[in-house]
């Protein structure tokens, strides 16, 4: 078994540029932390390209080594330790392809996300599109990149689940609205439509905002209709992520 | 103007040690970064003990100083980094303090946090909890301190407007349900009873577990219903944030 114990060696600097939106762009793979979501990955479609083991990651996971067929590197702790983005690193990594672009499915639920910039949010808001039985998230530009380590973390595997799709939301609510879908927007405005009074219907598209400026005018002004979580108390408003998921579920 | 420019300075590294949960209950009180927050702080019961300013926040805020009553200590940009915990601190911060206990009300909607561990987790259920118009949050014991920075950067300010109560969450319960008022656990299992198919009432307390472990067996055999929340796709689970928000906006 040979183990790459220096992290000036080619390919682990090649890694270390996967911690960025450029290098992921231009390398097309992404790195996935832990051993839980590396399973997930080899159950799912994805293409793990390769999967880094340190000392403690052979040792903990010995057996379940032995049984895998997709190529593994051995790497020194202290090489581990320079690919992680974990303060401490669990010893397993996979490097994963970038899915190959799919035609979007124009019908069932969908959550579009518009500018929401925090990571942890985006992939919480994945994760729970993926629990109420969504068909699939659009991320709008602007919005917190999918492979970041937070959005990859809080997300729990579920980008595996359900579709992933990326671009302008405008053109796909547009594409929604010709499908006879209806497209609600949500904002912090008493004068729009309280949630819980619009019908439960089997496809609907829901847009989440940027966490300070909320749902662009622009894109307000073409929903079918903005819906507003009633605020019984003091707060101003709900956390992104914590709104998305009152609403899908609101049609789950 | 006299403005602390030493970080060796006593009073300074008074404050340093209200980073910690430690030496917050030492000197009963805490920190509240920036000016949103500390605006809050002012508006509500708590007694802000000094307001410390650095020359960005001066220039800031300058009319807004002029008006105050309030103690104010000015210190240097070094200082202020020394204290803050922000990586770019806005140049405000107050000391508050902890506010004097109070007999819990015992009536009304609760939410019971059984060892959540996530300070994020934490204030963002406080806050949900004030959107939703609960009467309060009650911390139970191994639940992330409600003064941790990131208990406070998530919870904005929801803390000045409901209860907050600590202790032993299963004593509370049982006082609860001696009130006639309805206690329910929330529990990953489709063995209990989904949360939509309950009932609102006006007075009820949910409790919610910790991330991995849910609440406590001996707490759940406890409680008059446990809740779930039907998982409609593949994810193992909810966000703790995601799923209180769900259950307290059923009984909102």
């Amino acid at each position: 078994m040979i183990e790459i114990q220096s992290t000036k060696n080619t390919y682990v600097k090649e890694l270390k540029k996967l911690h960025r939106k450029k290098g992921r762009e231009e390398q097309q793979r992404y790195l996935l932390e832990g051993f839980h979501l590396v399973e997930e990955a080899l159950r799912s479609e994805a293409t793990v390209v390769d999967i880094l083991i340190s000392p403690r990651g052979a040792k903990e996971w010995a057996s379940w080594i032995a049984e895998q067929t997709v190529p593994m590197t051995y790497i020194s702790e202290e090489v581990m330790e320079a690919i992680s983005e974990q303060p401490t690193p669990q010893g397993i990594l996979a490097v994963v392809s970038f899915p190959k672009p799919k035609k979007m499915t124009l019908q069932g639920k969908w959550l579009l996300l518009d500018c929401v910039q925090d990571p942890g949010n985006v992939g919480t808001m994945i994760r729970t599109a993926d629990a109420a039985g969504f068909t699939g998230v659009f991320l709008g530009e602007g919005t917190a990149d999918i492979y970041n380590l937070k959005t990859l973390r809080s997300m729990q595997g579920s980008h595996f689940h359900i579709e992933i799709q990326q671009g302008d939301v405008e053109q796909v609510c547009q594409a929604f609205q010709a499908a006879a879908i209806p497209v609600y927007g949500s904002e912090l405005n008493e004068q729009a439509v309280p949630y819980n009074t619009i019908k439960k219907t089997e496809q609907v598209a829901i847009i989440m905002g940027n966490e300070g400026q909320g749902v662009s005018k622009a894109l307000l002004s073409k929903t079918d209709a903005n819906l507003y979580i009633p605020i019984y108390g003091k707060a101003e408003s709900l956390n992104v992520g914590v709104a998305a998921g009152i609403l899908m579920y609101h049609f789950s």
